[in-house]
């Protein structure tokens, strides 16, 4: 059984920034718990502040010290942030908290922080709509800028540039990363492109690399944001406040010519159409309880009916 | 466009054994024609005769060299028989036939054997009810047993065991074959254990392991079937006898307890299960062509509805 949930209550004590109110809005969007559509609902009002930064990169590209350089540079111009650690992978849930409170102990004691992570917990698709659900539970919250940063690999970093408003892709000098990012599409889906550890050698050929790879897309035609190319070193937090001021022109660059509604309205669709899914494939699940996609499944067996006409019967019984 | 399907004309066909026919129906499944609706209905009433034979285990084990070995045998017995090869794991289709025509260069010319590859076309949950279609066809074209063998890997051995009704585990002498099947969930689903190329040393253990590994789980317990654990050389067509003769004994005491008809519901409910969802799907990609899903998301960034509630609307509209 799951607890009682004050949504109300919750919702007030998130808005004045109590991180366990926060934490707790979290879980429930975790556990897919009942009370969500009562707490979506109530947090709705509040939301639509928080500019949502996805930041993306190959394992050992520096993802969490950059993370943490910027809401560093962020906390510096007085900004309340959120940190969310999505992990695709992960059966875990905020058990990796834990971690990310160690990684991030920069910001772990400071109020104007949220850090939380989230896993997959397995329900196929979840991370479609719980992703969403959790940003806004931090864009409720007063959060200014929310990063999201996916731990997991594969798919994720197309998946991150379809959750965020903006998206940093993340490249370390060397290993022909130019190729390498515009094989893996990552040169469509970047926003802004960091190369980090830039005190590494082949650092400006890097940047040279990705600026000309840009350069021959069609990234250069009129009316299209054109990614800046910055250096950084995250572990001594040189190059935040560029990187900063960069996220802040791609804001107002979207937000002067619809590029922002437009990008929140498909993110929009993605997480209403999770939500429709995981909706019918919980009623398929009381029918198969009830043993209506059973009986169906029988006739087929037994020649009376086809599966087209079963499966017509079953969504009608859907309805 | 797709060229205008005679269905009773193929079916026909198909019925007679005409090779062109069953494979040009396996493409319309394949495919997800339209007129598989039409197709299916047609086929039913010559459906349930053919035993579906699953065959699974470890890439090396040597699964095509088996499939062959039984074919040979139940062409002895004068059985007409099918083979579908699924590949979950490519996106190509029909062109995976050729390597099988040669790979099953025995049979390639029997005009009492039809050999089939099927590839997943990366539609998701596709092959959930694609395969049991093919079968179908398969079946309707007068196959008294198909044998069907996942070339993929991962989850392919469990998916195979919801399709087969009777699914045969191949493993090889040695290491400690026993253990890592019982790990891998495969002493569960296995019907008949075959320990191929026991011409190898170690097959004896190996069998020893196995009936060691089952005679300490619950298949031992009263009213459940105790699967046999046989030795091949099946490159030399060695033990393709006993084989199949523990195939025909599960099958008649399948038929005789109903487990059979129990088998064969799970699967259809999969089925049915599988061609509502694409359905939904398809609905919902409708509804998306259409901006509906479109307008309620809008909605939901400007703050005038919640995302559920926007799911709703568009659940409404799905009916």
């Amino acid at each position: 059984m799951s607890r009682a949930v004050d949504v109300p209550a919750l919702v007030e004590q998130a808005r004045a920034g109590a991180p366990r109110a926060v934490a707790r809005l979290i879980s429930l969007v975790e556990s897919a718990h009942p009370a969500l559509r009562e707490v979506m609902a109530a947090l709705m009002p509040h939301t639509g502040h928080a500019h949502v930064i996805g930041i993306t990169g190959s394992p050992g590209a520096g993802k969490s010290t950059t993370t943490n350089m910027l809401v560093t540079q962020l906390r510096r111009a007085g900004k309340r942030v959120g940190v969310l650690a999505v992990d695709p992978s992960s059966p875990f849930s905020g058990g990796a908290l834990l971690g990310d409170r160690i990684r991030m102990g920069d910001h772990a004691s400071d109020p104007g922080v949220f850090i939380r992570s989230m896993a997959s917990r397995g329900h196929l698709g979840g991370l479609s709509w719980s992703t969403p659900q959790a940003l806004r539970v931090l864009d409720a919250a007063g959060c200014d800028v929310i990063i999201v940063e996916t731990v997991g690999v594969g798919q994720s970093e197309v998946e991150i540039a379809g959750l965020a408003d903006t998206t940093i892709v993340l490249l370390v000098p060397g290993m022909g990363d130019g190729i390498q990012a515009a094989k893996a599409g990552i040169l469509e889906i970047g926003d802004v492109f960091v190369v980090n550890k830039a005190d590494r050698d082949g650092a400006d050929a890097t940047v040279r690399d990705i600026r000309h790879m840009i350069a021959m897309s069609d990234r250069t035609e009129p009316g299209r944001w054109r990614p800046p190319v910055l250096k950084t070193v995250a572990a001594r937090l040189e190059g935040g406040a560029e990187v900063v001021a960069a996220l802040d022109e791609h804001a107002a660059w979207m937000t002067a010519n619809g590029t922002l509604h437009r990008r929140r309205v498909a993110r929009a669709v993605n997480e209403v159409e999770a939500l429709v899914l995981a909706e019918l494939r919980s009623r398929m699940g009381d029918l198969r309880e009830g043993h209506r996609v059973e009986e169906q499944a029988a006739a087929v067996v037994e020649r009376r009916t086809d599966p087209y006409s079963a499966a017509d019967r079953v969504l009608a019984a859907l309805n």
